[in-house]
């Protein structure tokens, strides 16, 4: 599962790279020291745990099938195409991701999801026939939690 | 919005009369007094919210989509068939609702989960051909919310 | 029991208008029309549930006991009187508070949290002998809070 | 700090085979072949994390000051005293222990806190003089995590 998710979060665009870019913003301040290769380890083990496993997989499924245009409800399609600001399930998946990570986690992906840097921004830069509703805040969970561990690790 | 939603929850099988029983269930050993009026009134409150609004449409499309064979994912058809136990997008749903109405809906949904009265139970039958891995999590999380909100206005 | 927090709020130094500056913050560039008076009566509105009204009480008398080194216990009077970065209590409870308005707090919290607008700054200024913990994160969970459920009324 | 927490437990009156009570009490039907030992294990693991350390000692230090009547709040006292069954902040500190362990440790803590097995029921006899309001929580949100740790290491 966890080689399944890998090859789906590049298949949307994502590397693990870019994710690491973004715990390196989130981190800079703190722990000038890190190096990527610490943070990609850090990525692995968060993409590791079953419950991240099955936020990816289900938040990716409904970006793409509203992409295809194959959700069998038209409400949500809509919803989902057009990032509907007030639809917070997106959030909802990410804070239980987040929550795994405690509540250094939780801050940092509020933090995150405001000021969207490298590829959260590109992942939300709404191109027509593209849908990322699910995707942006999955990858912003994803490294708010990593940065949140490497908090954790690096204190004593 | 609403309308709809009480239109989905009835065509898989739920009315706000099967929910109200729960939240009597919940209720009764506090407030024995309740009516099922203002049980209903209630319930009606909780769906009224755009979020928890959002919750159902998007829980309920995916056991539908699930039921027609028409995710674009096979792994998560097959968990969301299966009802995989490790599976806990349902229940992060489910929390996004009761987390709207405080720790005791919380601690109702957490029970009304293991314990599984009325049309809970019904909705965990795992019919062939059926999939209602959502929806359970759902009514059980508006039962408890609304439980909830009867608790707060029932003090002083 | 609103009163007393208002004046618990007031003798720690923060007004309604400190929180209110920070709600327009947060909403500025999504309502730019909103009034102060719009804003603090959305205020009063948070502060009028009973599970704010907890968080207040808990927090700021945890705050006073730690001013005044009457805690029973050493360790944790150490950990609140240094603010100690992975001490996550205090975002524990300012989460109880914006779970209850939905996602949208949520990400408001963690983006205020750092950015630490007007009041949260002032009450992150660590003087000698005071101890704003927990303050400073109930004061942006309101503020968070507010802002989520001006962005609900704001749309249709 | 962990030899601390446990120190703290033991002089409320909570030994680690009691807790390991409640986890059995969970596991039993899902997991009838795990041992005491297997899940001392893991309730030493959960107690090794710097969070639950944090809500353990915040909580029980709640406790005592309300049971020698040294909170500088009098509404607080009265409310920890009396265990309020409107205050929720003792489960919102439950569910920062839980949200660590994903969805199945909420839903175990919900389920734990009403059914109330063995010490939770003890910690719940309100004997005049005594205060666990937090204790109880502490106590059944370890030991849900426990639970749905071992849940998540028994499946493949």
């Amino acid at each position: 599962m966890f080689e399944k998710c890998i090859t789906l979060l590049n298949d949307r665009g994502v590397t693990l790279y870019d994710i690491a870019d973004c715990v390196m913003y989130l981190q800079a301040k703190y722990h000038p020291e890190i190096t990527v290769e610490e943070v990609l380890e850090v990525i692995h083990s968060v993409i590791s745990k079953r419950e991240v496993q099955h936020a990816i997989i289900t938040g990716v499924s409904l970006d793409m099938m509203a992409e295809q245009n194959t959700l069998c409800d038209k409400d949500l399609q809509d919803i989902l195409i057009d990032d509907y600001s007030l639809y917070g399930i997106d959030e909802v998946l990410a804070y239980g991701i987040c929550n795994l990570y405690g509540s250094i986690a939780l801050t940092n992906y509020g933090y995150i999801d405001k000021v969207k840097p490298g590829i959260i921004e590109k992942l939300n830069e709404h191109i027509e026939g593209t849908c990322n509703t699910f995707l942006d805040d999955i990858v912003g969970a994803i490294a708010a939690s990593a940065a949140s561990k490497i908090a954790h690790n690096h204190s004593n």
